[in-house]
């Protein structure tokens, strides 16, 4: 398949005008995968850490294709294939980048200047690329702060949704949330009011408005700050969409704060991944007689959730990590984790090429393959670095 | 002092209708040190727990006085004399008695079967006493819980105690509060409401109703419920008295509840009593918008204070301890505590005499003594028990 991508010329003019790295296989072998793949997919995500997209494109649409090996890990991956290849239609990935270039989105991939590396955090379930919709830029620059809650919001949390972004965009925080009706919107819409940056990832394709009520709040979203999908255009939001994209807003933001949620509200999904990412997250609490609160107080209850109930205490929440809003030993565990990432146990890579892969400075790279190397994880060869294969390793 | 309180004909006879004990002389000089020292007096306490309460009478007060050892705790006793002196009148602690006689209060004391061991764990601070018109047997009944908060209370605040204090009330539960306007009233009122029981301790005497306004439904909870004090009869409220009883409530509660506080609301003084006795601390939570909700959301940022939003989650503070109420080794840390109080370094004490003094039965003072011998803290004598003096333990 990654062949035929390859040599479609109207595909390879099209991503030019989405990325600068124009017809790289890597990245039309991303822009595939995003087609092939539901968010999240764990397998997807492991096999491209393990192989680079490309090859493990090849890996798996390859003839002959590769051996699988016997056991679990074996079914899991076969049950991959039969899901990937029912929508293995060179077609499809051209349309992602048409409909996205039809729209101004850009293409963003890890290794990109713009591609944030927090979200790397997410291990296999990384997004394999992101479509923006205005400047991607924000997706790095940092404070973030995630405010998102219930779409059946009250007056009372709608306001006070509204005061904490307001004010913390304005002191220059980048909101990121949902763009869902509520909460979010109340959110986006008090950043955009003191000119803030905002920042809304969407479930389905950034060339969809939904809820379709929001098409103008997002539309003045792409204009200052961005809407952002790991789905290509066209893609229809569904209920694992938008749990998965949950993952992503906890993920970029440095603290999450749920404002509103009901006792069974998807915010609390959102919740959940900032908690177990070690994001720290905050809950606003509000009168236990009203129902839209009751999520939140099960947050503080249950998740170790921080109480916060003004602008001070939510910057609290991010104010004991380092400027950047990674602590130093996350920073360290991140840059490794995207370079063993971006070697894989078959071929070795050069370290330019780690380099770009990873989006790490050459001598970073070099530094980092070294202690690496003396730990016995990767190992120089003629071609460049490769992990060391490791007892249970999969093929 | 205590042999004039002694050959007092009028006193004792007053004595023996507000006690059983009659003209025991440890009652009779812990009814003078009620009149002597403020509650919550450390040093008073802590003469007390020394030496007896008569035994500390006559120390302090008796000719020639014993000497005093030098250094800073002499200061502090020296101190403590000349604060005692001031009050030193025979018809002071006449009148304490035959005034609360004339309300039908009962007096309890250490060591009595109603005496709640919960105050106990105040150490030093247990009151020398407690004054109580109505039910004293509620102040050891379980499980009890103290539902307090903001006098400037909001409507939603009064709605959540009520709520609260009547679930808990009609199944069983004793509503401890502080008989003041606001949530403690709108706790007595639910609790009452429900036929249920409930205590109010008050900062003056029993005698008084306080605050006016109160005055029928002291009467009220008088009738089925039990109103507490430990400063005599006729002694008004003051600053210092409300935030004393306000550990009284604490200890006395099996968890405290917290409806509604400002951000320096003297219920976060309540809060704090039970925080540092160990007592599971709810908050309720509440809109962020609203000055009454300030201090519950301070006590869930700062004190580790539980979020409860409904009766149920109150029910949980206490339910991970055992029926009555303490954990198996607050129960043995609070009996040794006890019984070491019943004995002092100087002269020895009859196994008996400590057994009344610590209100625990002989055999158990027995079995504690058997194990504190063993650990080289106490000693017999002839005369009896005493501590072994250890290096820094004062005179």
């Amino acid at each position: 398949m990654i062949d035929a991508l390859l040599s479609d010329a109207e595909l390879r003019a099209a991503v030019d005008d989405v990325h600068p790295s124009g017809d790289d296989p890597e990245t039309i072998a991303r822009i595939a995968w995003s087609v092939l793949a539901e968010p999240g997919d764990g397998v997807a995500g492991t096999l491209i850490g393990e192989l680079g997209a490309a090859e493990a494109l090849r890996f798996v649409f390859g003839e002959p294709r590769t051996l699988v090996p016997p056991g679990r890990e074996s079914r899991t991956l076969a049950e991959g294939i039969s899901r990937w290849s029912a929508r293995a239609d060179p077609r499809s990935v051209r349309r992602a980048v048409t409909d996205a270039r039809d729209v101004s989105a850009r293409l963003i991939v890890p290794g990109d200047p713009e591609w944030p590396m927090a979200l790397d955090d997410l291990g296999a379930h990384t997004p394999v690329l992101l479509w923006v919709r205005g400047r991607p830029s924000l997706l790095r620059r940092g404070p973030r702060v995630a405010i998102v809650g219930a779409r059946a919001a009250s007056a009372y949390g709608e306001m006070v949704a509204a005061e904490l972004a307001g004010d913390l965009a304005a002191s220059g925080a980048v909101i990121v949330s949902g763009g869902a009706y509520g909460i979010d919107g109340a959110a986006h819409r008090a950043a955009l009011a003191v000119d803030g940056a905002t920042v809304a990832f969407l479930a389905g394709g950034v060339d969809r408005a939904y809820p379709q009520g929001h098409q103008q709040l997002l539309r003045r979203i792409a204009d200052t700050g961005a809407v952002v999908s790991e789905v290509p255009c066209g893609v229809a939001p569904t209920k694992w969409r938008f749990l998965s994209r949950n993952r992503l807003i906890a993920a970029l933001g440095q603290a999450t704060v749920v404002v509103e949620a009901g006792w069974r509200s998807g915010s609390l999904n959102t919740a959940g991944h900032a908690a177990s990412l070690g994001r720290p997250l905050g809950a606003v609490p509000g009168p236990v007689t009203s129902a839209a609160s009751a999520g939140c107080h099960r947050l503080l209850r249950e998740y170790d959730a921080r109480c916060v109930t003004n602008t001070a205490e939510v910057r609290e929440l991010w104010e004991s990590l380092s400027p950047d809003g990674e602590t130093a030993e996350n920073v360290i565990d991140a840059e490794q984790v995207r370079l063993l990432d971006a070697i894989g146990t078959r071929s070795g890579v050069p370290l330019v090429e780690i380099a770009r892969r990873a989006g790490l400075a050459p001598d970073r790279v070099r530094a980092l393959l070294g202690v690496l190397e003396l730990e016995g994880i990767v190992e120089q060869t003629a071609a460049g670095w490769k992990k060391k294969p490791t007892r249970g390793r999969r093929g």
